[in-house]
């Protein structure tokens, strides 16, 4: 069994009370502090108490109806707690602008399944988003060695996109396993109605993936329409499991305008008894924006139960060239042409 | 039974552990997302993801404790989500401004029941919406057909009305049932007091019901002071039930300053086995700001469980002379003069 | 028992279910409205509903998980809400500024607990805070005769503090019960590390305390450094049981840059079967900021349940030469010299 299967919530059904005996609600959440050291060339290094550097903290409501004849409706309400705060999360009500009252802003949706898949309608990870998570990068996007720093896209020319990771508005379509293979495809549109006539922020995507026992592989596209240059996120992943170990690739390109960045990153994942020890290389080549740059990350991860674990990881990002752009997650940015930045992180993760 | 009971929260209640073993919490919610294809006169259509097309998505607790002698406590707390989005709502401090961090903004309220009935305090209802709702409206205040467009107020001298849907600060008082007669009376201050001295944000309100057993009808009114000009909402609505159909009838003025508008609405739902048909048919008579109107909803609720429904409506709201104020819910507002707005939307609904 | 052990949340446990039959996770809050009528020197009086009089309005989710060998993982996410209005709480994300987007932002915790004591992090209470609180003055600081009025620090200089009640991005030791001492030490950071290379915000404190049968003592003192002239808190309270009587005292000083604060409470409480009179006196004196003032303040609780009591208060706050800098809690801010505030509450508190 992988890691990975331990960073998800354990959430805690609610069995009603009554006569809808089938009825449930899961209240369920995780919560992530730790303790990071930051350094970057030509700044100052800061420690500082840090929020989810292993797992994002999160608190939501989720609760599945069977409703007969194979057909069950879902529902799922969950946002983003930053532990070192109390601060609730953003949201972007047109897939344009940030905004803060995101209070369900990780996730927000209404499914109907059933032996057809489940079509899926609200707030939701868009299907490029998929490959950057812990389903095949090891460090998924928390911490100093999250996916984020050189897998997201880099804002240029006016436009700063917001559907790197999820996408509001949207309806979506995700198949059944059909012999190994899944898809998901998203449509998302830029809002409300006032912003008739314009395409400005809406987003289509999908995602193509096969499991097999110890193998898996996913291609994933998808593409947001803005008035200040389109925005292109692609991406494969794959995972192979060898034993205790599980190798992981992941390719992908983001698209700014005429700018573009591309990324590959080769990983490992090492099971030791309660603990799993992780390490991630990443190189990244810029055209019309920002600069290249590598990043190693490499961390530990040892679990005190199911729901609890202890986590340290350390992370080294190098601008190349003059440039300053990237960093560790987290991290500090260096102000000195082509410096780095390096990160390294102890913490605790609780899942309720 | 008719549709507007299915439109309740199906609470779960969460029976204490341990000795206080009379304590309950209910934690409920609803979740509603579906598609609207809206067009107007004028603008190019839009086809969007929507939120509340059926009922107002929310999440809530709340907990009634029984303090012998027939003396009970209520607390109830319960906020808004933009299921699109994952947005929480918002609220008025003050019922003058309107502020973003509306987390309970729903309702959120204390009371002490008793034979004597109950004396609420907090965020709540006005007496005078009460009437908007589906105890009255085929509609009630959702979706493309809903009461909100020709029986809310329109901003007028400076003035944009808050308290036509909840007042915070108040304490009202709600008579138990006498008779088949009950009274709701509400009075709530303008917010903090930094306000001292003005009376700018005082709402003062009544709703008197009569409820037989295939009839209702009630009248409510109520007054809030504004610096910039007075808010006064008065309506009257009866419903008359014969068998499988329910008839309604609602009629409501909005004075803001020296600027009035009145609508009056007839409507009809029929049961017919798992669903519900429904129609209202309103005209709206206005003076001195925007423009008469007339506004045409049908629609039909499917019931797969007692908790999830699927729903469709469609809408037109024609505009009387040059005027464009008016368009159907969650929809386009027309640009050419007395044009017209309508909305096709579909959706689920699911209680938890 | 005292009526400080009844303000506490009754929180409810929710048992897991399946196989985690350990885990369980705690739904709890408290709901608090009131009615003040507020009035002070040179201002019109004002009449209003108010929340968190006696205790303040919360909402959370905790729980602990046994980790085996004495080891336990506890997390706690409690938020604010104004029970008059549904708003959320606002919080500091860098000790500096006061933000509002503050979900959870009374509490939001992880801590490892064992016979060591407990390492905690995130957004918690101050050390410097907790003798504030009901622990020893009467009315802690809640309502008009909360102890915040003349224990706060008044802004100057251009700080205002932000740490007097918590401190976000912390890092605290808790010791274990050693003979009747204990001690509570905290490290906060100032936050992101875009604030590299400066201690703007950062705070460190401590608190020692000793509780035997029916005596107990403590004294913290807290710095948060400001770039406008560091904040410094401290305090001493000590509490003396006798019978149905409790006594109190409490000496605290803030100072913010040159300026000073000093005051000095005694207190009492009495228990009279269900109920329990409260009255408490203050008077503070100032340097280089504000002006002197005293503080009376009386009050009775009747515990209708466990979980839920009506109140009352009075105070009133007398300032000093010509001073005008304090008012009663939620009261008016005398506008004539050395004028006086004073407020009459009465409420409902419902702990769920």
């Amino acid at each position: 069994m992988t890691k990975t299967k331990l960073s998800m919530a354990v959430g805690l059904a609610i069995v009603a009370a009554g006569a809808n005996a089938q009825s449930s609600v899961t209240l369920f959440g995780v919560a992530d502090l730790g303790i990071l050291s930051a350094r970057a060339s030509g700044v100052a290094g800061v420690n500082s108490v840090i929020t989810d550097g292993n797992t994002s903290t999160r608190f939501g409501l989720r609760g599945t109806e069977d409703l007969g004849g194979g057909l069950k409706a879902q529902f799922w309400i969950e946002g983003a707690v930053s532990m070192d705060t109390g601060a609730s999360g953003t949201t972007s009500v047109d897939n344009i602008a940030s905004s803060a009252n995101g209070l369900f802003a990780r996730r927000s949706t209404l499914g109907l399944q059933g032996n057809f898949g489940e079509v899926r309608m609200g707030r939701d990870y868009t299907p490029t988003f998929n490959n950057l998570t812990t389903a095949v990068h090891p460090f998924g996007t928390n911490g100093v060695g999250n996916a984020g720093q050189l897998f997201y896209p880099v804002a240029a020319g006016g436009t700063t996109p917001r559907t790197n990771v999820r996408a509001s508005n949207s309806i979506a379509y995700l198949t059944p396993n059909l012999g190994g293979f899944s898809a998901h495809v998203m449509w998302a549109n830029a809002g409300a109605a006032a912003a008739a006539g314009t395409d400005n922020g809406r987003y289509v995507g999908a995602r193509l993936a096969y499991r097999a026992k110890d193998f898996t592989v996913s291609a994933a596209t998808g593409k947001t329409e803005y008035a200040t240059g389109d925005y292109t996120q692609s991406n494969i992943g794959a995972t192979y499991r060898m034993g205790p170990a599980r190798l992981s690739y992941l390719w992908g390109q983001n698209k700014v305008g005429v700018t573009s960045t591309k990324a590959n990153m080769i990983g490992v994942q090492y099971q030791i008894g309660k603990g799993e020890v992780r390490a991630a290389f990443t190189t990244l080549k810029a055209k019309g924006v920002a600069n290249d740059a590598t990043q190693l990350a490499v961390g530990y991860v040892h679990s005190l139960s199911k729901r609890t674990a202890l986590y340290t990881a350390y992370s080294n990002v190098d601008n190349k060239g003059v440039g300053t752009r990237f960093s560790v997650g987290g991290g500090l940015r260096p102000t000195t042409p082509g410096g780095n930045s390096s990160g390294l992180e102890f913490g605790v993760r609780h899942s309720f």
